[in-house]
Parts: C-alpha cells; sequence; structure tokens
C-alpha cells in the first residue's frame, strides 16, 4: 500500500532493506554467491542510479507480485548467506571495508524501520474508518513544565562526528564554526501551545510565513497539522493509536518545516540551526529515559516534570526542525561508488532536523546524527523547539 | 491495488457488489434490516450522489481494512439476508419493482465481474516481472478468414431493447431510426491487420487521427496498443497468462477509439454506428459458441474458418468501439431516485461499444446493450470491426 | 494578449485570416507568386498538420514580432495580390475550384470576426479594472414575453445544407432523419430564469448534472456563469461595454453544456437536438431583425415583445447548446488536403450549437449552420432553449 | 508580455517601481498625497502581503489596460511630486528614515532594470523569428586566459555589509564565520569548457547532478543550457543581439544552479561557497573595467589577457551560482512593516548568487550583495566559478 510517493508498502521495505546487504555485501565481495532473483534488483533499488535502471518509486505500490511470502524466504535466504560468509570476509585482506558495509546496511535497516512505522501511520490515516495499528499504552498523566530559557556562548565550536563509532558521510568531516551566542528552550513546543497559535489565526496571517510557505498552506487550504482533526468537541489526533482527543501537555508532531518556522516566528523566536543543537546534546545530553522506539509507546510524550537538566527532550519524541538547509560540510567528501548516493545527492533543497523520535530504533542515534526532509513534509514525527539569538 | 483511478482493487469490488443489494434492497424495502456496518456506505458506494458523500474513486487502493476476510463475511452476511426475505418480498403489493431491484443487482454483478478481470489484467500488466493471472489454455491453431463485406439496406429500423426480458434503462426506449445502407466487415479486425498499420507509420502520421487522438499519441508517445511489447524477435502481448508472442490471426484488443478510428480511416472505411451494428446481430446473431467469460479462455479467439453465417464474431471476443457518442435514445428517462445514475449521467464524452468480450459472463449480453468509454480508455477489451456506406 | 489557450491574440486573427487566402490561394495555385514571409507559415497556421509543424497554439500570445504595423503590410500585401489575380484565375479550367476556396476563405475569415471579439471580450474580462471594449447601445427597456411551446410531429426529414450557396463540409450530405415528436420553447432562456436556478441550489445540486459537469464545477467551484460578478447590490455581468448590472429579461449567455444541460434538467425539459432546431428554423424562420453583428449592439437582446411568430430567436443573440454530440452525417467525406482538416477531425468530444449569436457576422449563417464546441466551453456566446419530448 | 510566471511585462516594470516610491513614500510620509489611481496598488504591487491583495504575478501578462503612455503619465506624475515633497521631507524629524526609504526605492529600481533586460531576452527567445532587442557591439577577438587557482587560509572572517554605505537587510548584520582553507579559480567557467562537458556525456550521467537536478534533466529533457541550440554548423546561442555563433571564450551563462553544480562535480571541483566569493572580492577586488550594464555590451566578455590581478571577472558578466542556501545571517531582523517583506519571507528553497552580471546597473552592486535563485531558474545571466577546498 502506497498513500502517496513518499511512502513505500512494508512489502518493499522488508525486502529493499535485505537487497542492500545482498546487492553490497554478497553480490559485491563474495564471487560465488548467485542472485536470489536477478529481477529484484530492478524491483528493490531505491535510488543508486549507478546500479542501473530500477522500478519508480511512485509504483512501489502496484507490485502485487513477488508475494510477501517470497519477500520472507527472500530476508531469510540472504541472512542465512551472509552469516555463513562472515567468517571468510573476517579473513580477507578488505575486511575493514566489508565490516563497514555492514555497519551501514545494519544502520540503513534501522532507519528503514522507523520509516515503515511512519509509513504505517500515513497509510491508515487515508483510512475513513482511522484504524489503529497498535494498542494505546496506559494513558499518560502530567502537565508539560513551564517553558525556560537556556543561553549558549559565542565562540568557535568543533562540529561533525567524534570517535571511531559509526557515522553515516554527511556528519563529516569534523570541523570547526563560528557560533553566535544563542538561547534554546527548555522543552518541545506542545499542543496546546500550537493550538494558541491556531487560534490566534495564525493559518491566515502572511506574515508570519516564509514565502514558499504561505503558498504551501493556501494551495493545501490547510489550518492544522496533518494528523489534526476537528470534532464537534474539539480537536482529535490520529496516531498509531487511532483516533485520540488532543492532549495539549505533549510535543506538537507531524509539523512542516513551513509550519516549524512559522510558529516560531509567532511566537517571538526562532527556529535552531543545526549546530545549536549539536552543541546543546553534547553538553546537556539527556539524563532520563528516551521515548524512542524501545520504549515502545509509538508516540510523543509529555516532557518530564522533574527536569533532569536544563534542556529535555533533547532526544526522542521529534525529530527537531531547524533553520538549516541540508548542506554539506566543509570538506565533506562522498565515498566512492554506489554507497556514495546514500547521502550527497540529496544536499539540495532540503532542511536539516536533529534529535530522533518516537519511533527511531535505540541506539540508532549520535549527537551529530543530520535527517533531512524537504520544507514541506509532514509525515515525520516531526516538532520544533524554540530558539533565540542572545 | 489500485493501479489507475479507472482501476478497482478486487476487494472493492466484492464489497461493493453487495453494498448495492445491501442498498437498494435490504436497507430500503426490509424495515427490520440493520447494516452490517454503517461505514461500509461511505467505503463502497462508487458514484451514487443521492446517497450522500462517498470514498475517492483514485483512493479505493488505500483502503487496507476492512480485511478481506471481513468483506467475506459481509458478503456472506448480506446474501444470507437477501435470501432470507425473498419470500416476504414475493408476498408484497411492491414485488414487481423489488424483483426488477433483484434483477438490476445480479446485472450490476456481471458487469463487476468483467470489470474484475480487466481490474486484474491492470494492476499484473504494472508489474515489471508480468505475472499471470491464469494458465494459458491449450494453444490454438489456425488462420483468420479472409475479411468479406456484407451490405444491409437502408429504411428505417426499431432499435432498443425489445421484449420482457432485463435491459438498462440506456437501452429504452425502442425508438424508430432512419438508417443510410452499409457494410459490415464480416470478421474483426485481427493483430496480423493492425501491426500492418504501425509498420505503414500509422501512429506517425496526424492526418488518420481526430484532432484529440493525435494529441493523445504525441502526449503519451504512443505506438502501439496498451499491452503490446517489442521485443528482439518480434511483438509480444501481456494476456491474463502473461507475457506472449503476438498471434497475428487473433482479434487485435486493447484499442482506444481513437486508435480504432484511426485504423478504419487507414483501411479506407470507417468505424460502425452502433444501430448498425444492433441490426446485424439481430439479422444474423451469432450461431456457433461464443467466446466470452463461459469459455474460460480469458483472451479473444481467432475467427472460426468454417463461416457460419455471413458475419462471425458479432458477440463475445472484444467489445466493438462505434463511432456512436453515447446519448440518450428520444424519450428517454432514467428511473427515479438513486438508481436513475446508474446511466444516465454518464452521456457525455463517451462512446458506445456493442456486442461484448471474451470476459463478458455467459448469458449477460443482449443485441441492444450498451457499453460506454471515454474516447481514450484502453483498458477493457475493446476491438473494431469495419463498416463502410453504401 | 492569449488570456487562455483557446484565445488568440487580435494581431494573430489578423495574420493567420490571410495566411489562410496566401496559402491554399496564392501560394497553391499562382505559380509566380513567392511568399511575402517565409516564417509567416509557422507562426500563422492554426492547425493543419497536413502542412507542416507550426507555433504551438497556447504559445500565440508570445510573439511580439512582427508588430501589428507588419501584419498589416501582410494583410495589404496579399489582398492586393489576390485581387490582381483574380481575372487570371477566372479564365482558367479550375476556376470553380478556386472560387471554392477563396468562398471558403471568405467564410473563414468570418468566423475569425466573431473569435476576434470573444477572444477580446474574455482578455479584458482578465483584467480587475473591467474596461469597455465599446460604449454601451441605448439601453434597451421591455420584458421578455412568457414562454410557450411549440410542437413538431413525428416523421422523416431532410437534414443538411441544401442548395447551391456555400456550405461547410459538416453539413453534407443532406439525408434523412427520423425525427419523433417534439416542442420547442418559444423564446431562449432569460438572466432571470437562470438566476432561479441559481437560488434554488442549482449549482449544488449534484443530480441536475451530468457526471462530467459535476466534476467540472467542483473542480472550477462554479457558482455562476463566466462573466457574472456578485456585487454588494444584486447580480452584475461583464460585457464588452464593461460591467452591468444584470438585466433579467434578456437571454442568459456564455453557459457551458454543462450548465445548459443542468438548467434544462432543472426546468424539467430537455436540451433540442440539433436536427430539432434545424427543422424549426426552416419552418419558422426568424421574420424580423436579427440580433447578430450587424446589429452593432455585442450583447444578446431582450425577445421582442409582439411575437412575429411562434419561435423567437431562433437566429443570432446566443449560440444555442444541443444535446447532440458533434459526428459526421451518414456519407460524409471531408475534402481532400489540408483544408480537409477544417471540420472533420474535431469530431469528437464536441458538442453542436445551433442559430449564431449577437457577435456573429450578418449574412454569415445558414439554417443548416453547425458550431461545436467541448461541453466546458463559456467563453462564446453560448445560451440555452428548451426542448421537450411529445 | 509574459514568457513564463517568472517574467513580467515591461509595461509591468515600468509601473511597478513606480508604485513602489508612490506607495512606501508619497502615500505612507505625504499626508496631502492622493493616489494617481487607486486600481493601481491592486495592480502594480509585487508581493507585498501587508498590503493587501494584489493581481496574481502569473497574470501580469494580461493588463492589457492601463495603456503604456498611462503607465508613462504614471511615472511622470509620481516623480514630479516626489521631487516636490523632498525639501519638505528633509527638514523632518524623519527625514533619516524617509531618506532610507528613497535610497531603497533607487536600489529597487535598478534591481527592475536587470529584470528587464533578462525578461525581454526570455520573451524574444521563445519567438521563432529570434528577433534582436539590440544592435550587437564591434566583435570582441580574443581568447581566454588559461585557468588557475588562487588559495585563501583558514580562519575567522567578518562577513556581510561594511560601513555607512547602502545595503539590503539580508546583507546584516555583519558577523564572524570560520572559514576553512579554499582556492577559487581565476576566471569564470568558458562555454567552450562547458561544451567539453555536454561533449563527455554530462547532461547524462546521473552521477554527476543533485538528485533534484537529475529530476530536472529528464523532466526537460536538457541537454545545453537555455539559450543554446543545436544548428547543423555548430553551436549557437540566443543573446540580447539575436541568434549567434557560439563563442568558446566567453563565459557561460544562464545555467542553473543544477547545471552549475553537475558542471563542478564533473570538473572535479565544487562551487563556492557564499562567504569565500566575499572573501576573495574584498581581498582582490576588480582593477580594471567592469562589465556591467555601463559597458552597453549586454553579453558576458571574454576575460582580459592581460591579468589585473589573480582573480578576474569578479564582478559584472555572469552572477556566480554558490553552494550556500540562501539563509538569514546570525542576528538578522527584517525591518518593521511591508519592507520586511523584500528579502527574507524568500528565505527558503533558493540559493545564493554573487558578483552581478553584464546588465547589472553600473554602481548597483557590492562586495556583500546577495543576490538568490531557485536551483533550476536559468533566465538570469548566471555563471560559475570552480572551487575548491585545500
Amino acid at each position: 500500500m502506497q498513500s502517496m510517493p513518499d511512502v513505500s508498502p512494508t512489502k518493499w521495505h522488508l525486502a529493499h532493506t535485505t537487497w542492500f546487504f545482498e546487492t553490497f555485501l554478497l553480490a559485491e565481495h563474495d564471487p560465488g554467491y548467485s542472485l536470489f532473483d536477478p529481477d529484484f534488483g530492478y524491483l528493490f533499488n531505491s535510488y543508486y542510479e549507478a546500479l542501473g535502471d530500477r522500478h519508480p518509486r511512485p509504483c512501489r505500490g502496484l507490485v502485487t507480485r513477488p508475494s510477501l511470502e517470497r519477500v520472507r524466504d527472500y530476508r531469510r535466504a540472504v541472512d542465512e548467506c551472509l552469516v555463513a560468509s562472515l567468517d571468510g570476509f573476517a579473513a580477507r585482506d578488505d575486511w575493514p571495508h566489508i565490516a563497514a558495509l555492514i555497519d551501514l546496511g545494519c544502520h540503513h535497516e534501522e532507519q528503514h524501520q522507523e520509516l515503515l512505522l511512519t509509513d504505517i501511520k500515513h497509510v491508515l490515516a487515508q483510512n475513513p474508518l482511522a484504524p489503529a495499528y497498535h494498542d494505546a499504552p496506559a494513558t499518560e498523566e502530567g502537565r508539560a513544565p513551564d517553558l525556560a530559557w537556556h543561553a549558549f556562548e559565542e565562540g568557535v565550536y568543533e562540529i561533525g562526528h567524534q570517535g571511531d563509532g559509526f557515522a553515516y558521510d554527511n556528519e563529516t568531516p569534523r570541523h570547526r564554526r563560528y557560533v553566535h551566542g544563542f538561547a534554546l528552550a527548555s522543552r518541545l513546543v506542545t499542543n496546546g501551545e500550537y493550538r494558541a497559535f491556531i487560534e490566534d489565526g495564525g493559518y491566515g496571517d502572511a506574515r508570519l510565513w516564509l514565502s514558499d510557505g504561505w503558498d504551501w498552506v493556501r494551495a493545501g487550504s490547510r489550518t492544522a497539522p496533518l494528523y489534526w482533526r476537528r470534532a464537534d468537541d474539539g480537536w482529535q489526533q490520529f496516531t498509531l493509536h487511532g483516533l485520540e482527543p488532543l492532549d495539549e501537555d505533549e510535543p506538537v508532531a507531524h509539523l512542516s518545516h513551513f509550519e516549524a518556522d512559522a510558529f516560531a516566528r509567532w511566537a517571538g523566536a526562532r527556529l535552531p540551526r543545526e549546530e545549536e543543537l549539536e552543541i546543546a546534546v553534547r553538553l546537556h545530553g539527556e539524563a532520563g529515559p528516551v521515548n524512542d522506539l524501545g520504549s515502545g509507546r509509538l508516540h510523543p510524550a509529555i516532557a518530564p516534570a522533574a527536569a533532569r537538566g536544563p534542556l529535555l527532550q533533547l532526544q526522542g519524541d521529534v525529530w527537531e526542525w531547524t533553520q538549516s538547509a541540508y548542506m554539506a560540510y566543509p570538506g565533506y567528501r562522498p565515498p566512492p561508488g554506489a554507497v556514495g548516493e546514500y547521502n550527497g545527492k540529496f544536499m539540495c533543497n532540503q532542511y536539516v532536523l536533529r534529535g530522533g523520535s518516537c519511533v527511531t530504533p535505540a541506539g540508532h542515534w549520535r549527537p551529530s546524527y543530520r535527517n533531512f526532509f524537504p520544507a514541506h513534509a509532514q509525515w515525520q514525527f516531526s516538532g520544533v523547539r524554540l530558539a533565540k539569538d542572545l
């Protein structure tokens, strides 16, 4: 099921992540390997031009065959081959290169675990019956703590991936950046705060919006975030647990960059720059439990009342839109070959999001992690934290 | 799975045909009936404006719930209620009206049996693997007989439904029409004949096409019928049995009105008028077995060599495009209420096809039967028989 | 200036009509003629595929050069050549063929005289200042006479062009048609009657509309005819004399086929068939003065109160939409060569209008005249006369 | 004449620049002023939402009235009023604010002087006759000098407007930026170098393009810059002097950001960042004559052979695409009121260009000047200078 071109069917995610291992590991590095099905390269290549033609993205939903069962066979067969090849790989001279590809394949699959859930949410939301994907967790009581501001000093900071662990190429190289004094809000913006923006006429006041954003509002006759629905007795929100009354204290989610930016302007603040969030999380990283996929909640949570530090929710809950266009770091070079298409070619007309979400697999995220989507995208768990110049 | 707005998912066809019985029979005429699921009216109403809002046609493919199993329960439940109600209905004063609705519901379901197969064919054709729906029948040998012309005399003829049997409202009233002398080809146009048109540059010669047709050719960069594919060793054709070499003697299928019209012009002939085909079939109806859904072949067949009359293939194989715009017969009145939307409101920018196809259920067709599609439609089994003025 | 693809700039009309004479008369039949400017064929060919490539229709408005002055030189030069060649032509054996082309060129230019005014009206209507093309005539007082019905008998009638005068190929051949008993309204539908349709919710009731028409209403959020504007103190109408209060007694104009058809259904009537209007005008042709371009009014006029016969306004005022799809008459053959593209290739997805309008040049119209436009077209002076079955 | 939504008619430019003075100076600061025509605000407001509704940009070409003559009257009347008011303004307390608006109005008009020429070029290029706007200057002989690289040191630099002169808000505030070591090419890329990219298959190799750029290439079937045309005897280029043979030594012009970026990747280099070009021009500003509008050439010129410094053509000839997304400088604040819409709201999905072009009015440009267009825009005189990391 493919509810819009950006969404992929569950079956496709399952097959594509296995195709990634088959293509970049087995087919390229195991001379004795023969493809499970030569047609699968065409069907399950996502966007790697260097690997030849492929099934068009908007048509992924049309592929009724192979069946789900056969895709599961594919996953099993490739997994078994890969496991069987590991000892041989590890004994080779090019093992560091192969190991890096295995690492990449695992992180790639984790990205698709997140997309799989955001895509399923989008599909179910198209259904007038508003079906639930999952039972709701026990209701969470509580109020969001008052918003406070935390200041950071002007100066030269180091930005980008640090250390030996895994990182995508777009997080490198680590480099110096001059940062002017700024302040960040202590928590994410809530549904209640966003509702005040709506009730103050936010979607009708052109002066709050970027020019492209205002066109987007009018072309789509937009008056609320993607999954909000106005009911007779107040706002509802479509979630992975079905349609629920809007909780005013939860972080607002599924905003476009346009909406996040307009809200910030209305609030007398601005969106953070991506380096500001990276600096913040390095200095004041999450002390308590993180609401990511590991929590099983599948929905953003109210910020904890008992403050565990100056900044809450820096990790998990919702991806935080920044005002930073997605651009190459100074000295950036994509790796050679088809995997070089993983990130670099998308550095155009996209904006960076930071911090991970409630459906990001546990352990997937890093402080230098750069997610990116076009300014109109709403179907990810994307929200906003306010920032200010000092 | 919905491969284009005109195509509906199999599950939708199954539910919609049951919804038709539930809505027009049980809900309207059985006061004790309570709906199987009140949401289904929104999901499975096709186009009846009088019955309120409904799920948009291009979004039928997005409905992952209810599941197929629940739709089957729906079919079973409504069928059982209907059967249980029959005796009661038959005892009532309005039984003739109810009986007519039951009749309509059955013919409606037969129409969807045909659409279900043409829709599945379209879905499978989008798949680069070209999967088969069904095993191919034993290969048919033979050659199409030579084309001959059969003449009909000028005069006033009666056109439209005759007798007591079932007919759609658009086949009525029976009325007089002045018909000028004409001749019809003895059989359908074959793939081989159509290939000669292609090889003669038919798709590149603007003078052969209607103006709208020429725009359609260029906008779609069209060079062959919908399911033809040029392979290294000649033409192939996607069928419900998968991809097969093109049989030159079979009737050409899946033409648009534009293609049928251009071919006829190239051949020095013209498309028939709908009344001409009705006159022909009344005078020279099929004597032998008909290649409709009852044959199980699911594909057009070569015309029988041993001629059984002056005109072959008047019924079954492929729907025959006419030059007749789909218009109301003199004195036509749609029935009152929502069922009045069945035919009348579509009498605009569509063209009539006659004769039934290889996937029309046995017994569904009548000589006065009017099928209709827009001039660009190709996904039905639609072909062409040539006509001439005398 | 080109306000939509259907509209052509005034300069283009001036050049194209001269190009028609240059191409079909001088270049083809005068061996000594050399083209005024070889580039003009590309610029000013409207749609004749047989004459090669041409400037795309939607781009006509982009041609700032040649200047208007040079186009006027072009007109003068071609006119002079043509006049100078006439005696020579008249002495030749093929004079009848040449004379027929001259006739065609004159009628072609008359058609463009009408289009020039409807196109200018459309251009000025886009301007928020609503400028007038022409001073308004003295205001006309009066009331539309009551609507009456006039009946016609069932039988076989002859339809199509009769006699030796000029006619387009699409009016031929004259042929027999079986016509069922019908009645026509004595005058055109008025603005006041159409306003009642609007106020009765006509644009909001799907049951009144053809399915394509209802899509057209919703896609365009339409609530009134093309040039109507709702002002604080009632309806206004943009005319060639600028913005004016709506006169309730004038014929309604600038309806699409969809609007005419929906109005007729709301009124418990139907659109006429084209043969019905041809029969009516032959039997009860206009006795009094006709409101065509000769009247200088450039706007439809109230039907005369002193009835001059059973049927008023059969000629002039507004083109009358029929329910007849534009199709070939039995035995129709387009002439050979490029002029064969004049009419025949447009016989698809268009509807016939009859009777001429207030901007049709005097003497241009005939009882067998068939105008045709797509069902959504509104920018011609197009209105409606009601019909009924007997 | 409006050949695409981005292009405005000449008459509109003339009226809009006067409207700017009338609106922001006279109407706002001269209490006795009455508007020349109250409708002009609707017609000639470009994009200031705070000033109310306005005529849609894509429809500017439809406004045949007011005439050019009346627009000239408008310009004369507003100019006279403004001159007459100057002494009174200068005596007031808010004179600094008013003087700044006058300054802004003048720079605004200079921007439109440039747009007027690029828009006229685009309009004339649509004409199959390829008319010239202006006589060609005397042909320039010569060869582009060899390309050399000039290095710049890593460190903290000050970026942004400096001093008391005029600048747009988007050039402020001046701020510190950490810049890594880089090198710039000594001159612009030439037509000959770009032709080598084409001949090496540049438009057919997906690996060279940003993902959005590759979509743009395929959707538009692009194979060369906007105004290049392949003739039988080699490449031609449409210029303001008409169609001319391509000069291999002239700078390539009318590239999109996508093309500039793909060329740089093919050349083993990258696009500069905007701060790199600002640093370069401050350190090595143009010593010799600049090819801007003052030269009267209206076309880029070959770089001078006798080098006048390490870097040529930093100013004039063509705007230089950078890899920098157009974003707010740290601490940026748009001015209050409608003039705050001048720049800030466009900081989304646009890329910065630096250096001015051959049609930028003399004296208009500054080293901190930031021009910006979407990545697909080609109709400005936009080219490329290569950069490298050190």
